[in-house]
């Protein structure tokens, strides 16, 4: 049920020509404001902007010749569907993508330039089902999950590999968790180091269904960090039960100034999914000294017109 | 009087140990965006954020001991105030810094976490020349000018020569023009491969200047490129006289929008200074098709609560 490392290295060789190897970044001052060695695996500078180029990429290589015909088909609050969209082309397979009509204006316009034929509708989970099961009916295309599919969740893995292949002596690995689709992964590549995580205390489903076993769910969700605001699945909770070291979650507040940050100091552009794991360990520091910390910078795609950088520092 | 290959090698061995290397990035969509082959040189990742740190330690290194004892003294926007408190600091002498009422917050932060000592006077540049001339008397600091100072132009100049052993066959250089200790340093690195430029049309005294062989100097100066409100100097004006091959002036709007580009594209923060250079090459992109060209992105300090956003792509 769990894959294993033969499944990660397989994912790995699949996906090599279609993503980048992303740098491993360092700061002196962020150390010293730790006080543990951080490693941050830049995947805001990956194709399309985010890790989920990975995930989309070996998924898509899974399907067979006749699916690939027919094209795939997935619902996504924005990175999803630039990865899809962007993969797909790149394999020749056409993408059809369900995007709620309140998604960021700079991500719409980005899954048209990388081929997506969008298809908006009402922000709820719901209401993005339905959606993709029409076009399922209709075209025949094959139905991608986000996060809870197992090929996307091998492909996100490979982030965490190509990071621990620089650092092998990681005590941990933080990484963000919104649907689960991204720590599964990171969860599976650090399993013999121990892994953490962060998510938003405003969409803490994952760590209350840590804390109970099962799969919990957010009535609201009203985090900045917009791509953390969906839930667990049945395929990925098992792997982060059994793998995940610990949930923590972060206030709102810490989630601005994390990003603040490092865009001033890391000089690199992050949306605020990935600011989540920084204030993880920095509203936690004291527990982490001295360690060496791989944190996933899981994607920098944001509108640059609607910046949260009122709140004071 | 125009310095010679053996100055510039002996400032890359006294810079090297106390500046960044910085890397050099490069991005597909740009290059098709512009029709040309463009390799970043990442200056905003320097050491305090600006490739300024590499003046600043150069001066700094050819005091005399009794001179270090006494401290350095500048005015400053922004940046070569931080590069001067922090290679001070790392070179175990004292700065003293006047700054303008107006400089951005985030960057009077950054001098006082450098240790540097702020002076402030009104946002001229009789105000600040006269504040400094004080400290100079009472203190016996040496005064260090950001862009009008033989050694600041040989620190600033090894940014290009790590560019050019990175990339050694490129066709020109793109830097932006303020002061002109930048471009005065670049078009000594670049002397044998030509090189180009860009300054705001709303401070052109540069452009001006190369046209009437003297310098010439700004009545108002209000572009957004704030680094780059400055003018030229006696000493650096006969190397960009003798050596740059062209001022290419560039509207405001045409500044935001690769400023916003290169953020959401490289997903690097970048300083609006260091788009200038970018805008000058997309507003005459024709020119320069399939040409290699290395371009110097100068710094990366901004403040994130006053961003320029608003005007549409």
């Amino acid at each position: 049920m769990i894959p294993t490392h033969q499944d990660i290295a397989a994912a790995c060789r699949r996906v090599k020509t279609y993503v980048h190897r992303t740098p491993v970044l360092t700061s002196t001052l962020l150390n010293e404001l730790s006080g543990s060695n951080l490693y941050f695996k830049c995947e805001n500078f990956q194709k399309m902007g985010a890790f989920k180029m990975r995930g989309a990429v070996n998924a898509i290589q899974q399907l067979s010749e006749p699916q690939k015909k027919a094209g795939v088909v997935t619902h996504s609050s924005g990175n999803f569907a630039q990865a899809v969209s962007l993969a797909a082309r790149n394999l020749g397979v056409k993408a059809y993508i369900v995007m709620p009509t309140n998604a960021p204006s700079v991500k719409k316009a980005a899954v048209k330039d990388y081929g997506g034929l969008i298809s908006e509708c009402e922000p709820t989970l719901e209401a993005r089902e339905a959606a993709a099961q029409q076009i399922v009916q209709k075209y025949g295309a094959t139905f991608l999950h986000p996060s809870n599919d197992l090929n996307v969740i091998l492909g996100n893995a490979t982030a965490t590999v190509e990071l621990l292949e620089d650092y092998s002596d990681l005590d941990c690995v933080f990484s963000p968790i919104g649907g689960g689709g991204l720590i599964a992964g990171t969860a599976l590549s650090a399993h013999y180091f121990g892994s953490n995580c962060g998510e938003p205390r405003e969409a803490d489903d994952a760590f209350r269904s840590l804390a109970s076993g099962k799969i919990e769910t957010n009535e609201t969700a009203f985090t900045i960090a917009d791509g953390l605001r969906t839930q667990l699945g049945d395929i990925n909770f098992p792997i982060i039960k059994n793998l995940v070291s610990e949930i923590i979650r972060v206030e709102e507040d810490d989630i601005v100034r994390a990003m603040r940050l490092v865009w001033e100091r890391l000089k690199i552009v992050i949306e605020p999914s990935s600011a989540v794991p920084v204030a993880a360990l920095l509203s936690n520091k004291n527990r982490f000294q001295n360690k060496k910390i791989g944190i996933i910078l899981s994607g920098g795609n944001i509108d640059v017109e609607n910046l949260p950088f009122g709140i004071p520092k």
